[in-house]
């Protein structure tokens, strides 16, 4: 039972479970929140913790009410209690895979406050993490990117992120579990699986380390963007970000988080348009009918 | 000739080329450094500047010599001034690829300096900055490796930076222009294929514009490195660095610098031990035979 250890390691690194948790396990039943519960639930004298186990039926697949069943059947052959809800998720506007994610979410928050668990624990991985970071990377998500996801967020904690999903596979077989298979295939989930099966196998070739170089990278950058953050709140706090004069003694990277956090500017491009009014410009479009001009060294926003 | 818009593109963005200057080029005789001189030639009125060659024959290939002969043609049909040195490469120990980067690089600089040169221009490429920092990432470098290399850097420009690989071979092709192909495979070379050739193909069915993406993270990133550089700079020059209190007070994203630079942490593993000091360890070790320990609230080196 080596991948015990692996929540250990965890705990170690980010102190995620504490004696005396309730912890509400996002169930969907796949291999990888089948091995975190059967584990939580082998671990949970030694670690002095209660659980309890969360399914969404999304009615995405044919199979959903199948799955549903199976994941009833789980908790009840090990007696941990389950919650259970339906949804239909077509019958939202807008992208499947992020309106599935917000209602899922959504769901297990409503749970644990109802039914009095103080921790929500979701399996994402090792490989998850890594996929996550390259997917930002290739579409531009700055260093908050690609530092990739946190190991806890609030109540949220993800005791399996320091495990690749080859341990996971391995543990499930090793352990005679069973499970369901998630056969779906949405936009995000093709450029996941590009990245999973194409370019993970050769970055592997390159650095047969790469998992575990991801998860050293992953906290290295989320502590830089923290600080970054919070420094760049601090300066917001203390200056005038409208006076050119104050702006420009702040560092370039610090210009940059606070035009846009103050202009709501989401590309590249407007983030440095509005930089140029630190420079030379007087005047720049920021968008159809806003226009931001610099008067008696001050920046302010004109609608025409 | 639109390529020579991603000159004045590149200028805009980093200030390369200012009137006046005199330019020696890194000259392989490769396509990039082949357009890159042909460009600069083109445009030497226009942006008010004097160019000249600089090939380095490392003696790594057989048609080494061929190479060589290739680059003084060029030059002479132009009639640029062009410098040649010839090195065994091979004759040195460690790794060829680092040893000839080293070598060619010390060659540029005497050259320019000798020939009075202000400026040094390599023909680096936007594939070339999006490998660059894709093999950091997959090797573990961290921010700084993560941002890829410079536009400019001291007395070294990068004129092409903002131009793709497929930009600089249809201009060559469009000019009519001859380049040496170069077919040596190190090491280094060996990673950088699979990451151009299996990789980048697909991100860039990930997301199109993957490469100009790159290019805007590269500037992102590079700023917000310098920031976190210089405030922990700035940070050892203002605090004592051995007293636990007041390291402690520093954010962990700075800490983990200051331990890099103090300690001379090479490894994740190893800076994170020494950040154990300031929770609850009394002492940890090191290396064989060094042991940092507390005493009265101070770091101090203990060698065995």
């Amino acid at each position: 039972m080596n991948l015990a250890r692996k929540i250990f390691e965890a705990n170690n690194l980010f102190n995620l479970i504490e004696k005396g948790d309730k912890i509400l396990i996002g169930f969907s039943g796949g291999v990888d929140s089948v091995v975190l519960s059967y584990l939580l639930f082998k671990l949970k004298d030694v670690l002095g913790i209660e659980i309890g186990l969360a399914h969404f039926n999304h009615h995405l697949r044919e199979d959903a009410d199948e799955d549903e069943a199976f994941c009833i059947d789980f908790a009840k052959s090990l007696k941990i209690p389950i919650y259970v809800e339906r949804f239909d998720i077509k019958s939202l506007k807008g992208n499947i895979e992020e309106n599935a994610r917000k209602k899922r979410y959504e769901f297990l928050q409503k749970t644990s406050k109802k039914e009095g668990y103080n921790k929500i624990a979701t399996a994402h991985h090792l490989d998850d993490l890594a996929e996550t970071m390259i997917l930002w990377f290739v579409r531009g998500g700055g260093l908050k990117g690609l530092s990739g996801f946190k190991a806890y967020k609030e109540n949220i904690i993800r005791p399996l992120i320091t495990a690749t999903k080859d341990e996971i596979r391995a543990f499930a077989k090793e352990q005679h579990l069973n499970w369901k298979e998630d056969y779906t295939n949405y936009d995000e989930t093709i450029s996941r699986n590009l990245i999973r099966h194409k370019v993970i196998p050769i970055l592997k070739k390159i650095n047969p380390n790469f998992l575990s170089t991801v998860l050293q990278e992953s906290i290295i950058l989320q502590d830089e963007e923290a600080f970054l953050e919070d420094y760049t709140e601090h300066v917001i706090k203390n200056i005038d970000v409208f006076d050119v004069k104050s702006l420009k003694q702040e560092p370039r990277a610090i210009q940059r988080r606070i035009v846009r956090k103050t202009f709501g500017t989401k590309t590249f491009q407007k983030t440095e348009l509005v930089l140029k009014l630190l420079e030379n410009a007087k005047q720049i479009r920021l968008s159809k009918n806003k226009i931001l001009e610099v008067k008696n060294g001050k920046i302010t926003l004109r609608m025409i």
